[in-house]
Protein backbone atom coordinates (compact mmCIF):
# COMPACT_ATOMS: atom_id res chain seq x y z
CA UNK A 1 0.00 0.00 0.00
CA UNK A 2 1.52 3.36 -0.92
CA UNK A 3 1.47 6.08 1.84
CA UNK A 4 -0.89 8.51 0.88
CA UNK A 5 -3.75 5.59 0.64
CA UNK A 6 -3.71 4.82 4.18
CA UNK A 7 -6.44 5.94 6.54
CA UNK A 8 -5.59 7.99 8.96
CA UNK A 9 -6.80 6.89 12.26
CA UNK A 10 -8.27 8.73 15.04
CA UNK A 11 -5.26 9.73 17.55
CA UNK A 12 -7.23 9.58 21.05
CA UNK A 13 -4.11 11.03 22.89
CA UNK A 14 -2.25 9.37 25.79
CA UNK A 15 0.50 8.26 23.14
CA UNK A 16 3.67 9.80 22.66
CA UNK A 17 4.59 12.05 19.85
CA UNK A 18 7.14 10.85 17.83
CA UNK A 19 10.41 11.61 18.29
CA UNK A 20 13.01 13.64 16.15
CA UNK A 21 14.61 10.53 15.15
CA UNK A 22 11.29 8.99 14.15
CA UNK A 23 9.61 12.00 12.19
CA UNK A 24 13.28 12.27 10.71
CA UNK A 25 12.84 9.07 8.96
CA UNK A 26 9.30 8.90 8.30
CA UNK A 27 9.12 12.16 6.91
CA UNK A 28 11.52 10.37 3.73
CA UNK A 29 8.12 9.33 2.48
CA UNK A 30 7.21 12.93 1.73
CA UNK A 31 10.12 14.57 0.66
CA UNK A 32 8.42 17.93 -0.04
CA UNK A 33 7.82 18.52 3.23
CA UNK A 34 9.74 20.06 6.69
CA UNK A 35 9.38 18.94 9.90
CA UNK A 36 9.93 22.03 12.16
CA UNK A 37 9.84 23.30 16.02
CA UNK A 38 11.55 20.43 17.30
CA UNK A 39 9.62 17.89 15.76
CA UNK A 40 6.30 19.23 16.58
CA UNK A 41 5.01 20.79 12.91
CA UNK A 42 4.98 18.96 9.72
CA UNK A 43 5.03 22.04 6.99
CA UNK A 44 4.69 22.38 2.82
CA UNK A 45 5.09 25.98 1.11
CA UNK A 46 3.28 25.21 -2.20
CA UNK A 47 2.83 27.92 -5.29
CA UNK A 48 0.14 28.28 -7.70
CA UNK A 49 -0.22 31.24 -10.51
CA UNK A 50 -2.50 33.26 -8.62
CA UNK A 51 -5.43 33.35 -6.48
CA UNK A 52 -7.45 31.14 -7.17
CA UNK A 53 -5.49 28.44 -7.79
CA UNK A 54 -4.36 28.11 -3.88
CA UNK A 55 -7.69 28.17 -3.19
CA UNK A 56 -9.20 25.55 -5.03
CA UNK A 57 -5.57 23.55 -3.53
CA UNK A 58 -7.30 24.61 -0.04
CA UNK A 59 -10.78 23.22 -0.96
CA UNK A 60 -9.60 19.98 -1.85
CA UNK A 61 -7.41 19.64 0.83
CA UNK A 62 -9.85 20.61 3.31
CA UNK A 63 -12.13 18.34 1.55
CA UNK A 64 -9.87 15.33 2.59
CA UNK A 65 -9.44 16.94 6.05
CA UNK A 66 -12.88 16.75 6.90
CA UNK A 67 -12.92 13.14 5.53
CA UNK A 68 -10.05 11.96 7.47
CA UNK A 69 -11.26 14.08 10.74
CA UNK A 70 -7.67 15.53 10.68
CA UNK A 71 -7.17 19.26 9.82
CA UNK A 72 -4.32 21.42 8.82
CA UNK A 73 -3.63 25.03 9.66
CA UNK A 74 -3.66 26.43 6.21
CA UNK A 75 -2.14 30.26 5.67
CA UNK A 76 -2.11 31.50 2.02
CA UNK A 77 -3.11 34.22 -0.52
CA UNK A 78 -1.97 35.44 -4.25
CA UNK A 79 -0.05 32.59 -5.47
CA UNK A 80 0.74 30.27 -2.21
CA UNK A 81 -0.64 28.39 0.50
CA UNK A 82 1.77 26.83 3.18
CA UNK A 83 -0.16 24.20 5.09
CA UNK A 84 1.25 22.95 8.63
CA UNK A 85 0.05 19.48 9.99
CA UNK A 86 0.44 18.23 13.62
CA UNK A 87 -1.36 16.23 16.24
CA UNK A 88 -3.87 18.38 18.32
CA UNK A 89 -4.22 16.10 21.51
CA UNK A 90 -0.64 15.06 21.39
CA UNK A 91 0.82 18.20 20.51
CA UNK A 92 3.30 16.81 18.51
CA UNK A 93 3.43 14.65 15.55
CA UNK A 94 1.96 11.28 14.61
CA UNK A 95 1.81 8.73 11.59
CA UNK A 96 -1.37 10.42 10.61
CA UNK A 97 0.09 13.78 9.82
CA UNK A 98 3.03 12.38 7.15
CA UNK A 99 -0.23 10.47 5.42
CA UNK A 100 -2.08 13.45 5.49
CA UNK A 101 0.60 15.54 3.79
CA UNK A 102 0.99 12.51 1.61
CA UNK A 103 -2.37 13.12 0.67
CA UNK A 104 -2.29 16.57 -0.08
CA UNK A 105 0.58 16.25 -2.40
CA UNK A 106 -1.73 14.10 -4.65
CA UNK A 107 -4.11 16.79 -5.03
CA UNK A 108 -0.98 18.83 -6.09
CA UNK A 109 -1.43 19.39 -9.82
CA UNK A 110 1.21 22.08 -10.39
CA UNK B 1 -23.20 55.28 1.71
CA UNK B 2 -21.81 53.11 4.04
CA UNK B 3 -17.94 52.05 4.09
CA UNK B 4 -18.82 48.48 2.28
CA UNK B 5 -20.49 49.71 -0.16
CA UNK B 6 -17.93 51.52 -1.75
CA UNK B 7 -16.31 50.17 -4.67
CA UNK B 8 -12.46 49.00 -3.97
CA UNK B 9 -10.33 51.30 -6.94
CA UNK B 10 -7.25 49.65 -8.33
CA UNK B 11 -4.21 50.93 -6.64
CA UNK B 12 -1.74 51.54 -9.68
CA UNK B 13 0.61 52.57 -7.18
CA UNK B 14 2.53 55.29 -7.28
CA UNK B 15 0.81 57.07 -4.40
CA UNK B 16 1.70 57.20 -0.97
CA UNK B 17 0.74 54.88 1.45
CA UNK B 18 -1.97 56.34 4.26
CA UNK B 19 0.29 57.31 7.03
CA UNK B 20 -0.27 56.17 10.97
CA UNK B 21 -2.63 58.42 11.65
CA UNK B 22 -4.35 58.57 8.46
CA UNK B 23 -4.70 54.65 9.11
CA UNK B 24 -5.97 55.11 12.63
CA UNK B 25 -8.66 57.76 11.89
CA UNK B 26 -10.02 55.46 8.74
CA UNK B 27 -10.12 52.77 10.90
CA UNK B 28 -12.99 53.84 12.96
CA UNK B 29 -15.01 52.78 10.30
CA UNK B 30 -14.00 48.88 10.94
CA UNK B 31 -13.30 48.73 14.65
CA UNK B 32 -12.78 44.99 15.07
CA UNK B 33 -9.74 45.19 12.92
CA UNK B 34 -6.46 46.57 14.01
CA UNK B 35 -3.82 48.13 12.40
CA UNK B 36 0.07 46.45 12.40
CA UNK B 37 3.49 46.79 11.45
CA UNK B 38 3.62 50.59 11.54
CA UNK B 39 0.36 51.18 9.70
CA UNK B 40 1.36 48.47 6.78
CA UNK B 41 -1.54 45.94 7.47
CA UNK B 42 -4.33 45.38 8.72
CA UNK B 43 -5.52 42.52 10.35
CA UNK B 44 -8.64 40.59 12.04
CA UNK B 45 -8.99 37.51 14.01
CA UNK B 46 -12.22 35.69 12.88
CA UNK B 47 -13.61 32.67 15.15
CA UNK B 48 -16.32 29.68 13.93
CA UNK B 49 -17.29 26.94 15.31
CA UNK B 50 -15.32 23.82 13.26
CA UNK B 51 -13.27 24.09 10.96
CA UNK B 52 -16.15 23.52 8.29
CA UNK B 53 -17.59 27.28 9.12
CA UNK B 54 -14.22 28.89 9.05
CA UNK B 55 -13.51 27.54 5.37
CA UNK B 56 -17.11 28.62 4.41
CA UNK B 57 -16.11 32.12 5.79
CA UNK B 58 -12.68 31.91 3.77
CA UNK B 59 -14.42 30.84 0.71
CA UNK B 60 -17.19 33.82 1.06
CA UNK B 61 -14.55 36.68 1.34
CA UNK B 62 -12.57 34.84 -1.52
CA UNK B 63 -15.09 35.63 -3.53
CA UNK B 64 -15.33 39.48 -2.67
CA UNK B 65 -11.50 39.56 -3.12
CA UNK B 66 -11.67 38.19 -6.35
CA UNK B 67 -14.35 40.10 -7.61
CA UNK B 68 -12.58 43.23 -6.68
CA UNK B 69 -9.29 42.44 -7.77
CA UNK B 70 -7.26 42.63 -4.02
CA UNK B 71 -6.97 39.82 -2.22
CA UNK B 72 -6.12 39.25 1.15
CA UNK B 73 -3.61 36.87 3.52
CA UNK B 74 -5.44 34.61 5.42
CA UNK B 75 -4.48 31.83 8.05
CA UNK B 76 -7.05 29.36 9.02
CA UNK B 77 -7.92 26.27 10.34
CA UNK B 78 -10.12 24.49 12.95
CA UNK B 79 -12.35 27.51 14.30
CA UNK B 80 -10.34 30.58 13.40
CA UNK B 81 -8.77 32.71 10.51
CA UNK B 82 -6.84 35.91 10.60
CA UNK B 83 -7.12 38.01 7.81
CA UNK B 84 -4.61 40.68 6.54
CA UNK B 85 -4.85 43.32 4.15
CA UNK B 86 -2.63 45.59 2.43
CA UNK B 87 -1.57 46.87 -0.84
CA UNK B 88 1.26 45.03 -2.70
CA UNK B 89 1.87 48.04 -4.83
CA UNK B 90 2.31 50.24 -2.03
CA UNK B 91 3.50 48.40 0.28
CA UNK B 92 1.28 49.84 2.75
CA UNK B 93 -2.27 50.39 3.80
CA UNK B 94 -4.53 52.27 1.22
CA UNK B 95 -8.46 53.15 2.18
CA UNK B 96 -9.48 50.09 -0.52
CA UNK B 97 -8.00 47.96 2.21
CA UNK B 98 -9.96 49.23 4.39
CA UNK B 99 -13.64 48.85 2.47
CA UNK B 100 -12.40 45.52 2.32
CA UNK B 101 -12.41 44.69 5.71
CA UNK B 102 -15.87 45.97 6.13
CA UNK B 103 -17.28 43.74 3.60
CA UNK B 104 -15.51 41.52 5.31
CA UNK B 105 -17.29 41.88 8.35
CA UNK B 106 -20.91 41.59 6.56
CA UNK B 107 -20.16 38.39 5.18
CA UNK B 108 -19.51 37.42 8.70
CA UNK B 109 -22.60 35.69 10.56
CA UNK B 110 -21.29 34.87 13.93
Amino acid sequence: MDFHEKTCLPCQGGIPALTIDEAARISLNVPAWRVESEATRLVRDYKFRNYAEALAFVNAISNVAETEGHHPDICFGWGYATVTLFTHKIQGLHENDFIMAAKFDRLFAN
